[in-house]
């Protein structure tokens, strides 16, 4: 008999977060996960296809926070003023009070190698999803991927910098910074361009 | 009794890879591979950890090649100089007579989720080891990432163009390219600097 369990998701992903923090990944079984919250194993595989599932829950919701952003940039905007509305979006969905159930999240999959190729991947998918939206909106190749791919990389860079120790600036701001650091860098490294634009 | 055999390495990635092509990656076995050249197994391993290391072999002359690129840039260059330094020195890895090859290990890749991941992860680790190089280059954080990951991006980009069927053009010509694609993306995507900078 397994009955529902108001709130259930949530205690496991917790649970499982500070067991895989203390024990480490491989070390932690479902079942042990389910019982610290007093849940059985079959409650938690309703919820959860794998442990793994549990780090990597919330995907499709993070993928449309990225297409919700560019949604709401007006037609006929540069494609790194799209990504930049994508990054602002992607950005609310990291509010400050998540900045320590993030950090731990991390430092779960820096300690596992297999865990560190599928949050790459994910990072990878979301790239491709904002290549497609890019496309969708008019945008050439390889405009398109350049620029999708470039959001996540500055997406990346953000985040690892927002849970790092003593930081207390939001995602967004850092975002915003670093977007600008792109601009600042490919400009200033496009010497040839420069020169051939001069008389 | 096993004995060294001339060439086997490159009879066996050869064969490995039109088998992992014809019938697929998991459907192929490593004795099947050894087999279908007349090797033992035994042979096979002592060249190779197991199948999927047939497809990622090379990688460390792979990264060298950046690194000999990054080294050759002048002292004092700017991040994307000593990119795109490292992206003309990665290209002359990838000769016009490799192109079959790496368009048949390519679709091998697309075809297998993990092999997907594992290829991921080594771009993400390109990517931190020419990030470590610039920074021993005196290159402060984000930029020096940042500049790291964009090299890794057009790297991508490009080396998925060379293999398109019909394209004729060197990677090195096609990575030029994308490179020169993303100075001009981000300076056109900078209105909010650009005006900024104005009186």
């Amino acid at each position: 008999m397994t009955r529902w369990e108001p709130g259930a998701r949530e205690r496991l992903q917790a649970a499982a977060l500070e067991l895989f923090a203390m024990r480490g990944f491989e070390q932690t079984t479902a079942a042990e996960i389910a019982q610290s919250v007093g849940l059985s194993e079959r409650t938690f595989f309703r919820h959860f296809s794998d442990k793994r599932e549990v780090l990597f829950y919330g995907q499709e919701q993070f993928l449309q926070a990225f297409t919700d952003g560019m949604d709401a940039a007006p037609p006929g905007a540069a494609p790194l003023e799209v990504v930049a509305s994508a990054l602002r979006e992607a950005a609310s969905f990291f509010p400050d009070e998540r900045r320590s159930h993030s950090r731990m999240r991390q430092s779960v999959i820096d300690q596992n190698p297999a865990l560190q190729e599928r949050e790459q991947h994910k990072l990878a998918g979301l790239a491709a999803t904002v290549a497609a939206a890019l496309r969708a909106r008019g945008i050439g190749e390889p405009a398109a991927t350049l620029a999708a791919q470039s959001g996540a990389t500055v997406f990346g860079i953000a985040f690892a910098q927002w849970i790092r120790d003593g930081e207390t600036r939001s995602l967004a701001e850092i975002a915003s910074g670093v977007l600008q650091e792109l601009q600042h860098l490919t400009y200033a490294g496009s010497s040839d361009r420069v020169s051939n634009t001069a008389p």
